[in-house]
């Protein structure tokens, strides 16, 4: 026997009984939640045809599948993420469906990248689809719905960082850089590399209001006040709107009960090719990395054949985990109440005995043998039952 | 566009969010049911080493796998059934445990056939493996849990056809056949092809008794009564053994209410090189695929390092869903409880009637656009909501 038979692939994991009971009890609470705002359960197979996934996020992350070919040699890949398979099945099957529409999923998708904490190859996603509205109405339900799903997780401390994409897109109309530069100058803004930014921004040749703008994008993060400041900068309608557009969100938040946790970050376009948008992001304190993301994408659906505004949001289950656990959250979600023992020649009626009080809807376990009263005692400490029934 | 774009992999398939309610429901009541029979769920990766997937069942099934390679060039498969990989989580991360140990899984699994009624490529499973216990009382646990699953998914028709292999291989013996004859018999008994069965016993030159006995062991199947036949014909310890064992789990059946489910049949051998001990499989009145199988395994952990009796089974989700259509079960597992509508400038006092609603468990659709009563109550009726709340 080699010791590779005992292991899992690379960045892959199991979860033992305790974190798998804890991982299924954040899902139900996220996916209840999620069901009473409406939004309803669909199921999309692991495997995709590659030119599918490719449609949406996957042109950028198609790197990072893990592909494979079927029986006709056409390339299939695990689903990376569920946006991309959500907008195939609206275009296809769910076509005629009554807009908006409001579809939930609860699945793992694969990425294959070097694992780090809170990052894994094949990881755990809770999320929603809000399809057919494009209202300021939907936004807020979104982000709404996110900040009630990280509270429905146990989680208190925690806040969402809430952009919007035409903010720097109106900027750079503004300034009037070309198109290519757009691109330079949102790449380094989305990987938050300031030193590049600043440097193209150098290398422009721009008035100095324009160049001031441009540098102090990535700075203009705060509470409210921050809309004040970066109105103050656009002089373009584009902008302006993206923030009455987030003012308006901020305001529904306020009747959500959700604004306490905002905090704004008009550098924050996430993946600019995809979003159209407000954008955001959760954190928690002291985790590098966030607990949930999503946003408005316009766009992506017309790949598939139906024009149709869209947002939503996926949630890190494995994140929303290790954050319990760093915010004191340690429960043991699993429940023992009752052992049953029994004499030699009693296992009838321990069987009768066993079946009335899991009825009852409490969890017990009956001994696959038959035990003195002490034995059965042993075991129902060791197995840490909470009571210990003995048929003798 | 490609129309491919719009379409799911060979075998693959979309659950819309009916058949979804329906497929989530169907899985928290099987695993509801799991966890008060003691039962822990464990969660391992879609995707396993190819090596260690063979070390089990995947020896037979290797060809009907998906595979690929990682990027070290070692090949990785998903997973085609969940008792291989939970050896693998019970060997190595579960092996310092007091047993027995109870586990539960519900998962998609993998493989590619040629589809028909009830069989995908990809397919979801529930159910439960017990380590570490070798007593009847653990055989009858395993059946006595299936029938209960099966009633706990709202199904009433249906029948256990119970086994046990050590019944055939103390005939075999009995009769004095060689090994490979014994595999040859064994591999006809297992797909039922009498022709090719009977034709090899004629070929055998044994004596009229013997030939008979192995003619017979397809036709061993029925009510309780099978064991006192099957008896009959039994003259060596193996096969006495294996009646008594069947006895013995009938017997606690009857304690645990399930007796009435139960047929026998000895010809009922499943996968041969796996299958240790007794063996059953669960059928629904005219659907010509099983519902559930499952039996004792108690060699399959040695391959892992690890001496240790098992059994368990699994139930078809699928399969499930499309006997409860055929015995009429058909609801609607979705509800939708409020549509909450709202006047141009209400829409703040909207979110906080929603909010309200909701905190009392009902699932509530807020509207994402400012409607009149009348717009608002035609939408209501569209989506099958049963109340409409006007903030008007």
């Amino acid at each position: 026997m080699t010791k590779t038979i005992l292991e899992t692939p690379y960045g892959t994991r199991d979860f033992l009984p305790r974190s798998a009971a804890n991982k299924r009890s954040v899902e139900q609470k996220i996916m209840q939640l999620f069901n009473r705002y409406g939004y309803e359960e669909v199921v999309t197979p692991t495997l995709e045809y590659l030119e599918t996934l490719t449609m949406g996020s996957g042109r950028s992350l198609e790197p990072h599948m893990f592909k494979m070919f079927d029986r006709n040699n056409r390339t299939l890949a695990l689903h990376h993420e569920m946006t991309t398979p959500i907008a195939r099945l609206v275009s296809s099957r769910l076509k005629d469906e009554p807009m908006p529409l409001k579809l939930s999923y609860n699945t793992s998708v694969f990425r294959y990248e070097q694992t780090l904490p809170g990052r894994q190859c094949e990881f755990y996603q809770a999320g929603v689809e809000l399809l057919g509205a494009s209202s300021t109405a939907a936004d807020a339900e979104i982000v709404a719905l996110a900040v009630e799903a990280l509270r429905s997780a146990g989680l208190d401390e925690f806040e969402i960082c809430l952009g919007q994409v035409e903010f720097a897109n109106g900027l750079l109309d503004q300034c009037k850089l070309d198109l290519e530069t757009q691109s330079e100058y949102k790449s380094a803004l989305e990987t938050h590399n300031i030193v590049r930014l600043e440097r193209l921004v150098d290398g422009l040749n721009l008035d100095g209001e324009s160049a001031a703008t441009l540098k102090a994008l990535p700075y203009l993060h705060g509470d409210r006040d921050v809309l004040n400041r970066a109105g103050r900068s656009a002089n373009n309608d584009r902008s302006r709107r993206a923030l009455e557009n987030l003012t308006e969100i901020y305001r529904l938040l306020e009747s959500y009960g959700a604004a306490d946790k905002i905090k704004f970050d008009l550098g924050l376009i996430r993946d600019f090719n995809y979003y159209t948008g407000m954008v955001f992001e959760a954190y928690a304190p002291g985790l590098g990395y966030s607990l949930a993301g999503g946003g408005r994408y316009d766009h992506m659906l017309k790949d598939f054949g139906m024009a149709c505004p869209a947002t939503g949001f996926a949630i890190g289950i494995e994140r929303v985990l290790i954050a319990r656990k760093r915010q004191g959250l340690i429960e043991d979600a699993r429940a023992r109440d009752v052992y049953v023992g029994y004499d030699g020649s009693k296992i009838g009626e321990a069987i009768e005995v066993a079946k009335k009080i899991r009825a009852e809807g409490k969890v017990v376990e009956l001994a696959l043998a038959a035990q003195t009263e002490e034995e059965a005692r042993e075991v129902q400490q060791s197995k840490g039952c909470a009571q210990l029934i003995y048929v003798g």
